[in-house]
């Protein structure tokens, strides 16, 4: 079976990394020459191209690209393949995406590996990277089963924990556990340094520890994903964010009116539920 | 020179480790007669005690309760002890217990050593706990001159990193970067948990992942000590809150509005600012 690859970046590279010892066939497609020659040269991929053409006779195609550049890759892509090609991505938000592309491309499974490290590009690409981690598929009803199927198994193949959803239920989760997050927390960022006392700025900063350190961490994390996150997941993003303003307001209600029994039973349910959002 | 400890738990057992090596004579009050037998079966003080009269010779003691405890402690001990004994504490909000302590016995030095673990209790105690970390101090203007200077050759000693401000922006600053991240934390989880749709809950826990984790790890934590810490440091809580509350709506408006130019700025200066508050 000859699988295409669309972006050898982190994502892409770690999925040929993995599949190509498995005996699939791993055709890879970069914008970059130089990146189609490392990956040839690290035996990553069987042969690489600047062109969407070497990927003619690929059975299917993961697009591992930038969620911006998923359509406009998969519109391009078209004229080069035969009907019977599977294509899928890897975006973390899956609504629009599938929305767009089921109307150009039916044979189309909209994937999710939920996997990754702080570095990107193929330098970064390494061996397990999906093994013990979910990968999400949101096919729909007009999805072929055989489709389905086939990524299923390449999924399986990578050791990863198959979830199938639609693409609401996939957008609307990862909203809560990993969009959401990362405004709660730039926004703590924030307010700490709209504080006006300057000499209270630099104390807190001289002050803080670990607290500050792991609930600040995905808010300082790159500005042009978290607007990408944003934009694509903007309905699901607004519906949590809004549900989180109702929760934040009724902990300041309780602080304002000095109710430690409410404000104790609030954090106690806190307490109780985290271990189910942990792996 | 004798030091005194009242609570041998994880700050009290580990200052008596620290400080009994170097030369100090540690005498140790618990509350319970178990807890000194273990302290004294350590090696970890001379002398221990569930009577506060032990104290009546030492030159500096330490108030190592709970907030809530450290008043009432300073009533009790005052009895026994004479007018140049120096009591310190190493509760984590200064302005009422300073306030009210003053008034009492003008020979106290607020503290707070800014170290601890995820564990609590003697068995917890460990050596070195203080090296490197931050130690503050909060004299006021009627503190003695004296008394501020062996509290702070004893936090000297202990390797810590000494601030002295005052008790107000100590805590300002703590607001921001220890009780804001933990409210915005457990608002975190307690909106996620009230997301109405039960199967998206359950998608959402098989997915969170570390960015989760980190976000929402000391809104998970323990119960009583979030409300110790909106109880006595409400005032300054409150208006951290508020800031936050700002900052939340101007990113909520962001994207409502799509203005990802002004949510991209935003998110810039939060990635630029964090690593000025990280150690």
């Amino acid at each position: 079976m000859k699988i295409g690859i669309v972006g050898l970046g982190l994502i892409g590279g770690s999925l040929a990394l993995d599949l190509r010892p498995k005996g699939y066939r791993i055709l890879g497609v970069s914008r970059k020459e130089e990146t189609c020659r490392a990956a040839l040269h690290r035996g990553i991929v069987d042969d690489a191209s600047t062109n969407l053409s070497l990927l003619a006779t690929a059975d299917a195609i993961f697009i591992c690209s930038p969620i911006s550049l998923i359509v406009p890759i998969v519109k391009e892509l078209i004229p080069h393949v035969s009907a019977d090609t599977i294509l899928t991505d890897v975006g973390s938000v899956k609504t629009p995406i599938v929305q767009e592309i089921n109307e150009i491309w039916p044979n189309f499974v909209g994937g999710h590996p939920m996997a990754g490290t702080a570095e990107s590009g193929l330098d970064a690409a390494i061996s397990n990277l999906f093994a013990g981690r979910p990968y999400v598929l949101t096919p729909v009803e007009t999805t072929p089963p055989e489709a389905v199927k086939t990524v299923e198994e390449i999924a399986r193949s990578l050791g990863s924990q198959i979830y199938f959803c639609t693409p609401e239920d996939h957008d609307r989760a990862v909203a809560w556990i990993s969009h959401l997050p990362v405004m709660v927390s730039a926004g703590l960022i924030a307010s700490c340094i709209g504080e006006t006392d300057g000499k209270v700025v630099k104390l807190a900063q001289n002050l803080a520890s670990s607290g500050f350190k792991d609930t600040s961490r995905v808010g300082g994390g790159n500005p042009e994903l978290g607007v990408m996150m944003a934009r694509y997941n903007r309905g699901a993003l607004l519906r949590s964010l809004q549900q989180y303003r109702r929760t934040l307001d009724k902990l300041i209600a309780d602080i304002e009116r000095e109710d430690w029994d409410s404000l104790e039973q609030q954090l106690k349910e806190t307490q109780q539920a985290r271990p189910d959002f942990l792996p």
